[in-house]
């Protein structure tokens, strides 16, 4: 038995996916800038995704730009527009919760003589948005605050964030520019670029059912920023290397889907969402649902066995087949506690018994009993091999 | 009728590396830095690979860094060196003829504050050894010199660059580190880090049948160099961004498939160039080979067609189904004259007249056959529209 309940750290690609990128493998393999028909198919190919792109976000296809995945284009947006205003400025603004991609290149920019405050969030992992205003200079060039967390799936609210940089470009402070990675609320929650009012947007297709190596950055048009690397002038001279045409048409193709099945399949993953953080709570009492439980995206479920250990839990998982993380998958290995968990506010024991539970519209009903029985089990289990003093009174079931 | 011979610009993706790729998109689809099976799987897939492209360039599996493709390897390479060691120095030298990942990634060096040589080369495409030793000085870190070149395919002298960089090295000139682009010799002849004495390598997959979006950098062991971009510490902290899976299996495939049939395969493609060449020259007079003749892989041959234009002869080959190149991809649509055959010192009319012809094992005599026999009647008819005073006495044709 396989259950695959990770999908924050990867999902499967979809078979409408795979179908639509074989024929770039060996009919149509040619090289997007080539003169002749093998280069023109390609070339069309590409551009028919930027379309498809553009249309799930309400974007313009001209203002989609595609790279390798959700790190370089997250490094693209942020040293890009970095380098290309530093003249104006050298402040960032983003949030103790991004994703590495976002914090590792904010801390690379800060041995490079740029200043970058890191937000606070608080016990529900929501940013404040008098701290966001307090903390704008008119040295700011760059916000980057995260549409939905990776660990936790708690949305940002950044349409008023959006707001906040409006009022600030209204009394001239042109150079301050929003842009959110929105990796993990692509295809969970609506993500319109317009209505978000970001000038820059980062999405992955590996985690929307595309393949690995490829995402987007959208940049608005009149954006301007540096390069992330040199070489040939493709992407609108923003991105160069030859195009990655069958990931390119894979990324394309699952945000059609994406768009086309968008509310059958998030009210599918949020029925399945609740129905299993209702079997959870109910077979155990010492479970706590961590981030807001409101404002979040409808797939992720951040939990917290208190007592226990949340990587012992998943290691006693994956031997039955059930596949769940702790934190994300990019910090995996580092041993390291939670640092969004950590900026919650929560305690030691809460961080240390977390445990992330991800679902994708391919997830069953009969796979969430499954891991519920088997967390139920297990956790009992863990239970019984604690000391004494550190079991809570009676029991660990409800029931 | 489809005429593939534009190999150098990308080429099919072998049927067993499709086989190969298959299972990372849904069965084993794991994110490989996830603790879980599914994680492991895909971590298993990935060293692997990294051993099947070690064992093809002589290299250790913890030397190879997988990134999107020739142009980031050339650029982390490049821009890797530059910010790593440039309180030893900022000078680099490359040559006037290296694809536009490194040109360019150079230019982007100069306007921050580093020196550049670009060496040039003698009519036959190759640098001169005495060039190379007087650029040196005391500042230089890095010395870049590609492999094969994409539009010619002629060879540079890569040992005996390295050589002059160990004599400098033995001076106690320990910062000065020596990197080639070899996306163009990978699979046409054969390339071993030990013996080509390189510090540094870039390949790309999609020039040697594996997909496009995947390539890898060498980097020989105890090179230090900053990293192109920042996020999570994949890739031995070399280059965050979850792990292209399928790409970098078929990567490794494509890299065992070169080693296990290198002399079988070189050698008939090495014998259809000779072939394509003999029956062109034959065919018509005024048809010169660019680059030295010897030194250069097997699978490229570039040509002048004097007094025609190389752009209406690609178009109308294209128009029958024959896809071939002027100059490269990566340079197309740039309407500029190739950087390449204008350093080597050919004129105006002979870098018009250009024409690059680039083959793969999955070409046959038939299709060259036919290349000529359409190139033939192509070129008789451009040339009698031509005003009388452009045609050379007689006619093209020898026979």
């Amino acid at each position: 038995m396989q259950i695959y309940l990770d999908n924050s750290a990867t999902t499967v690609v979809a078979k409408e996916v795979i179908d639509a990128i074989l024929p770039y493998f060996s009919g149509d393999f040619g090289n997007a800038q080539s003169v002749h028909a093998f280069g023109q198919r390609a070339k069309a190919a590409v551009e028919d995704a930027r379309r498809q792109v553009a249309a799930l976000i309400n974007a313009a296809p001209a203002e989609i730009v595609f790279v390798s995945g959700g790190t370089e284009a997250d490094n693209l947006a942020i040293r890009g527009i970095a380098e290309a205003h530093q003249a104006k400025g050298r402040h960032l603004i983003t949030t103790k919760i991004e994703h590495p991609a976002v914090l590792a290149m904010c801390e690379a920019l800060e041995q490079r003589g740029f200043r970058v405050t890191y937000l606070p969030v608080a016990r529900n992992g929501i940013v404040n948005l008098q701290d966001v205003r307090d903390a704008i200079s008119d040295e700011t060039i760059l916000i980057s605050v995260m549409h939905a967390n990776n660990e936790t799936g708690t949305l940002q609210p950044l349409e008023e964030i959006a707001e906040i940089v409006n009022e600030r470009r209204a009394q001239g402070h042109l150079h301050l520019h929003l842009h959110s990675d929105a990796v993990q609320s692509i295809g969970k929650i609506p993500v319109d670029v317009k209505k978000l009012g970001v000038d820059l947007l980062s999405l992955s297709g590996h985690k929307i059912h595309a393949p690995k190596g490829v995402g987007a950055l959208f940049i608005k048009k009149g954006t301007r920023l540096e390069k992330l690397f040199y070489g040939g002038h493709h992407e609108r001279d923003k991105r160069p290397g030859t195009e990655n045409v069958p990931g390119i048409v894979g990324l394309g193709k699952a945000c059609e889907l994406v768009r086309l099945n968008f509310t059958k399949r998030t009210s599918r993953i949020r029925e399945l969402r609740d129905y299993l953080e209702q079997r959870i709570t109910a077979a155990i009492f010492t479970v706590q649902i961590n981030g807001d439980v409101e404002r979040r995206v409808p797939n992720i479920s951040n939990l917290s066995f208190v007592g226990l250990d949340g990587e012992s839990l998943l290691i006693a998982l994956d031997l039955r087949g059930i596949a769940v993380s702790t934190g994300s998958a990019c910090a995996s290995g580092s041993l390291e506690p939670s640092h969004v968990l950590t900026a919650m506010g929560l305690s030691r024991q809460e961080v240390r018994g977390s445990l992330r539970i991800s679902l994708s519209a391919y997830n069953t009903r009969q796979e969430i009993d499954c891991a519920v029985d088997a967390l139920r089990e297990i956790a009992g289990r863990l239970r019984e091999m604690l000391p004494t003093d550190e079991v809570e009174a009676s029991s660990v079931f409800s029931s």
